[in-house]
Parts: C-alpha cells; sequence; structure tokens
C-alpha cells in the first residue's frame, strides 16, 4: 500500500526526534497504519549541519514554507516553533494546499488558534497538535476523546519542565532562586534568555490550549493572567514546607456561568497531592469532568523522544483516518467566555509580611483582614526579635480575590510593614 | 443527520448512567459527533422494576439477545457483565450482524478476547472496551492510540477499588483484614461475596487485557500469576509504614524477550510515591514507553458516572467513525508470548517471619539467604521476648524470584520460625 509521506518542518531537538523514532518503530508503525509512514523532505536553516540522525533518503530544503507544495508531502509536521514567520506559513500553506498538519507548536495556536482553525475546516483538513501541550503526555487526546462526554469544569496543570526543575531543585536545597536559575542555564535545562519559561509565558501558552479543549472553545491567550517564578524566594519556600505545602508554578483554568478563569501563578500544593510530589522535569495535567470526575495525567513534558511520541502518535491518527475538530468541536460551534475579572474569583491565600516586631502589628493586620471579611486560617511568626523585621506568614480560607488584593494593598500601608507583602494562591484539593 | 441508534443491553449500575448521561449530555454529544445519540432499546431482566432514570421513549426488553437484531439499534452497547451466557451472546450476536460493539465486559474479553477480536475482524465491525478497565480513566484509549508509537516494556496498575479501599482503611485505621472487609460490606463498597474482588480475579481480568493493549497480544488470563489482600495483615502494614511503604494490590505485566510476566499480589510501594498515593476508591494506571518513557493516568475506576463517561466516550468515537483494532493490530499480527517461570522473574522483598526469640535464629536465616545469593538489604526487629514468638521482618535487594522463594521454604523449614514465613513484593520506583 502507498505509504504516508511526510514533510518535516524542522530538524532541531524534537524533529531529531521524529527522524529517530519513524526509523525505529518503522515495523510497528506501519503494523498499525496498514501502511508504511517516511519521512520524503525535511527543512533545515543549515543544510550541511553533521547530524546523528538516520536521513538517508530524506531530501534535505532550506525553506520550510515550501514542504507543503512537494509533491510527495502527503502530511506536514511542523516542529519549527514560534508564533510567527516560517512556522505560521509552513501550517498556512499546508492547509491550504489541502494538507494535513501536525504540529508542536503552542505559541502559533495559542495566538492564532482561531485563524488556524477556520482555515484547517475551510480546506476540510486535519490539524493535530498533541505534542504543543505536555510533551509526551496523552492528555489532549485524553480530554478531546477520553473526556469527549464530559462538560469540563476546570483543568489544572504543571506545564513547564524549566519552573519545575527550577522550584523542585529549591525545595530540596533551601537555596535561592538566581542561584538555582544559573545552575540549570549551566547544566542545559534552562535557555540563556530564561524569560519565556520562568516568567510563565510558555505556561500561559499551554493553558490556554489546554482550556481551549477542555471547554471547546478558542484559546484565549490575551486573557490569562500571568505571574512567573521570579520572586519565589527561599524564605517561601521553607514557609511552605512547614505547613506542609510544595511551591509548583501552576496553571489554572476554570469556567462558569459567568465566564472563564485563566491564570498562571506560582501556587501552594499539599506536598503530599499528586501534583504536590510532581517533580523536575514532571509535567502534569488534572481535568475535573462531570461525569469522569477527576482525571490526573503525568508524564515528561518536554524532551526530543517524549515529543516525538506524541507528534508520532498524530501521524498514526491521521495515518488511519481520523478528522478530530481542531478544537473538539467545529469552529462555529466553539464557546466564546469572557474572562472573568478579580472580583468574580475566589481562592485561598498564604501571604508573608516582613514587619517590624513590636506589639499591635498583627492586631492591625488582622482588623484589616476582618473589614474586608478575608478570614485567617493560620498565621506563623518564628521566634521574636524587638523592633527589628520578622517574617509573619499566614493563611486564609477562601475568600474573594479582589478582597483579598485590596486587604493585603492596605496591609502593606501600614508603617510596620517593611517591603511590599507576597501573596500566594494556596490549593488545598488537588 | 440520521441519529445513532444505540441498543443498551443492561440496566444496572452502568447502564442506568448510560442512560443518564445520553440524556444529560445530549446536545454537547450531538456536537461531537455531527448527529444524535440515542438510546431506542435497553434490556433489563425486570420489566416492571421502578427505575430513577430518563427512559422516556426507549423499548424495554427483556432479552439482550435480541438487542443486536433489532432494526433501529446501529450500536450495541452490552454492560451486562459476566464472561459467558447471555453477555457473550449478545456481544457475538452484534458482531455476526455486522453491528459496532462497545462493552465494558473484562470478564468476556480476558477469557474470549482472541475469538471475540476474530469474530470482529471477520465482520469488519470494531469493538471498543475503554470502560472494562480502570473505570473513568481513558488509559485504553491512552495507550492504544497515545503511546501507539511506543513498545511498552512495562504496565502496572491499580485497578480494583474495593481492594484499594479497604487496604487504605486498614492502613489508616491499624485495624484487621476481616474487620474492614465486614464493614466495606455493610458500607456496599464490597459484594456480599466478595471473592472476586478481593482474591484479584477482578484485578487480573483487567491486567491481562492491559496487558494485551499495551503489549499488542491477545490477552493471556490463564497465565497470570494470582493472589489476593485475604492475607495482608495488620502487622505487615504495620511494618510497611515503618519501612516507608503502603501497601497496594498491584497488577503488573511485563515484556522482554523470552517472554511475558503478568501477576497480581499486594506489593509494598512507596507511600509517598504516586502509587502510594493512590487511596480508596481510586485506580491508577502507569505505562513504560520506549520514547514516551513513563505515563501515568489516575481517577475514579468504578461507579455509574464515570463508567459511563468511558462507554459513551467509545460511542462518539464509533459515531466519528473510528475503527481501531481491538487490541491495536489487526489479529494476525498481535503477538503471542510465553509466560515466563519465577526462575525467568527479578524483583525486591519483604518478608516476615514468626520466630521464638532465641539466639542464632537470625544467624540461620541470614545463612540461608546467602546460600540462596539473595542479598539482604534491611533488617527490623522489635523489642526483645526470649523464648517467646516475636516477629522479624527483612527486605532483600533485587534477586531471582526462584530463589528467593526456595530459601523462603527453607526459611520456613527452621525449627524456630512458628508460622509460615509471609514474602511480599516491594517496588521502589512506581
Amino acid at each position: 500500500m502507498q505509504p504516508v509521506r511526510v514533510g518535516l518542518a524542522g530538524l532541531g531537538t524534537v524533529g531529531g526526534g521524529v527522524v529517530q523514532l519513524l526509523h525505529d518503530q518503522a515495523k510497528l508503525i506501519e503494523a498499525r497504519c496498514g501502511r508504511p509512514v517516511v519521512i520524503t523532505v525535511a527543512s533545515a536553516r543549515t543544510l550541511t549541519k553533521a547530524r546523528d540522525l538516520p536521513l538517508e533518503g530524506i531530501r534535505i530544503i532550506a525553506d520550510a514554507r515550501e514542504i507543503p507544495h512537494q509533491h510527495d508531502v502527503d502530511v506536514v509536521v511542523e516542529v519549527i516553533g514560534g508564533d510567527s514567520g516560517v512556522a505560521r506559513e509552513t501550517v498556512e500553506n499546508a492547509l491550504k494546499a489541502g494538507k494535513p498538519v501536525v504540529t508542536a507548536n503552542k505559541a502559533l495556536l495559542a495566538r492564532h488558534g482561531a485563524s488556524i482553525a477556520k482555515l484547517a475546516e475551510t480546506h476540510k483538513v486535519p490539524l493535530l497538535w498533541e505534542a504543543a501541550v505536555a510533551g509526551g503526555i496523552p492528555v489532549i487526546k485524553g480530554i478531546r476523546e477520553g473526556l469527549a462526554a464530559n462538560d469540563i469544569s476546570e483543568v489544572i496543570g504543571i506545564l513547564n519542565g524549566t519552573c519545575n526543575y527550577i522550584l523542585s531543585t529549591m525545595t530540596a536545597t533551601g537555596r535561592d532562586f538566581a542561584d538555582v536559575l544559573q545552575e540549570a542555564q549551566a547544566l542545559g535545562y534552562a535557555e540563556a534568555d530564561p524569560s519565556f519559561d520562568i516568567d510563565g509565558i510558555d505556561t500561559a501558552h499551554k493553558l490556554s490550549l489546554l482550556a481551549a479543549m477542555a471547554f471547546s472553545s478558542i484559546p484565549d491567550f490575551e486573557s490569562v493572567r500571568v505571574e512567573g517564578i521570579r520572586h519565589v524566594s527561599a524564605l517561601d519556600i521553607k514557609f511552605a514546607g512547614e505547613l506542609g505545602y510544595a511551591i509548583k508554578l501552576l496553571a489554572i483554568a476554570r469556567v462558569n456561568a459567568n465566564g472563564l478563569e485563566q491564570r498562571v501563578q506560582p501556587c501552594m500544593v499539599p506536598a503530599n497531592s499528586p501534583l504536590g510530589q510532581v517533580g523536575g522535569p514532571f509535567n502534569a495535567v488534572l481535568a475535573q469532568g462531570n461525569f469522569s470526575d477527576r482525571i490526573l495525567w503525568s508524564g515528561r513534558g518536554a524532551g526530543s523522544r517524549p515529543t516525538a511520541s506524541a507528534v508520532v502518535a498524530d501521524i498514526i491518527d491521521l495515518a488511519r483516518g481520523a478528522v478530530p475538530y481542531v478544537f473538539g468541536l467545529p469552529v462555529t460551534m466553539l464557546n466564546s467566555r469572557k474572562a472573568l475579572p478579580p472580583s468574580a474569583c475566589t481562592g485561598s491565600y498564604y501571604a508573608r509580611l516582613m514587619v517590624e516586631d513590636r506589639p499591635g502589628v498583627i492586631a492591625d493586620v488582622a482588623a484589616i483582614l476582618r473589614d474586608s471579611n478575608v478570614s485567617m486560617e493560620s498565621f506563623l511568626q518564628h521566634g521574636r526579635d524587638p523592633g527589628e523585621t520578622v517574617a509573619v506568614v499566614f493563611t486564609t480560607h477562601e475568600t474573594n480575590e479582589a478582597s483579598m488584593l485590596d486587604s493585603l494593598k492596605r496591609i502593606g500601608q501600614l508603617g510596620a510593614v517593611r517591603e511590599p507583602p507576597r501573596l500566594m494562591r494556596v490549593l488545598d484539593s488537588v
């Protein structure tokens, strides 16, 4: 039978993994698809670079955008990355040429998901993107198909391995953020310019896609409220530990009748909970369905081989004739929800204050919280040091986010409060 | 567009959930499938029983085996259960009539998987069975499609909620097995005749199916080595806790070049590990792929609504034209592997001896282990009670299973050993 001929746009880490996998697993994949899957053409910026890959029989060209126009390409795999330029043009050229697409490009779909899904539908070709979120974990398929019968109300993920590695290492060693980041960069676990990861942008891209699939909507990256991990201190990690929590960069999306809440922020989760136990380079996703109840997936969120596993799973689906909708429903049926403001969101919180150790400070803090209707759950101050600055932390019961932000602003204005208060969300049931 | 007309064989717990779900989620499901999914006929042994279900428009008949022959049935859903009789005939009638089947019946597939898969292939109709393993967790799809590009070498699961509830409760309360079982029966968490669950048969059915999908083979239920939880004592749970472990009934399947290892047995796993943290009625599955690395799923393993979520996901797949192979590959391409004997398996172990507290006993035990080439890792005896019977436990490093069994047999023959030794597998990396 005629092979499935893949055009591979990008020969970097993920592209190399796809080449290797299609080579090593050729027999299994042929059995699954009923025909071979072969790469006929691949693109690379540097044509002459020596690559330790089984590239025999693969034509290498410089311009990825030409791949969709090659006569011997049935499916286009885009693993270049980036939300514009070559990657976007390659994907759009493929869809316009009526060729199915598999992509690992979260930035592109997070920013241009609506137009790309429309283009796919107009040209009646599927576009699959399992590898864009949580690497080797088959969570996009799990939500799109496995939970297809459910209304999903919430998804929570640990989606960035760099951040999780840094936070796990800070927790294990007690070291500071800057110190651990530098080491992660030296080890190649963090980029030279780490901002995309540690400021939460990558996580926000992935969250908007996860939410789109879970809630059958167009990705709404712009409305994700994003806070990275730069401000997580060794001190907060220490207090978290004492309270039984671990700090994780969580991606949280919820829907209710009033709208959509999407946030990326460092949160405290019980150290022994499923998410609290997700260490180092691992990713995890929780989804809450109205019939399935809560489902958890975890595994490797990045890396050449796990990501290739996800890319090739999509290729096999296409080869077997699957034609899923890009975001789980036809574009015209996708939901559109307004972003909820803080006044419409609730949560429990941890706050750390650096205060002058003198009588009456805690009474002032407690009075402000009482006036804002925020109920304190626990309170912690280690030792006494009259006249000096000491750390005081408290946690709250479930409360309105706007009230919390407002009372924290007022607490920050107290004379005895020496630094801007630090606030962190606490999630007890994850 | 013409609706998908479902014939539902069985109106028990799962069948009721399917009726409720297809009613409550009708709009979503129609959007996903591009046409409505409706139940036209259902079977129930008691036609007149009052049921709190939206049954309007559904014809109720007494004989499930007639469902496939109804003119207004396109898909047959079998949720009767049992490995023979009505359930088997219903499924076979449907396949012979060329009608796709969705089933939650693990016993049937575990015992007759080969002939049913052949029948499905002969008649060119798909048969899907997500709900047969791990309830609402989309793990069968996850393995069949999400990990389709991988060679999977190992699957490990917690697959029986009754056992996991009993073991979790024993751990939390320190109470004995018989006591907790009785309570579970009173609460409806365990059957009046609990043998099917607590002796590991249900878990073994599911394991053989999970292994079939993971390793692309025919289910081989007969070769599963099964040990239930009747002999797990409060004392072993206490020692496990002291060593940092929890006791779980694990389903373990592994393949290597020499064959297939399938076992169901109570095992010690680190209390803080992902599997150690799976409590109460929850299920979990780990799969080790050669590209994906290790993937974990967890969620509710039983119950009306979660199981219905899995059944209807399969119906939606069928409505969208999916035609997966029953066990991931065409029947003629499925692997057949011989079952590995204990001499070809390795593991780490915990053993508990009830010995007379007198000098020299431990030296005798240690000498037997040394002669069998079993390396002790830790050793624990609480207090002294000369002349009386005391509990002594030890754990071993990775060792050959046959050697372990042999040395334990010889230890049991020592004069100072007052009861048959208790042996339990220890899995440190789960």
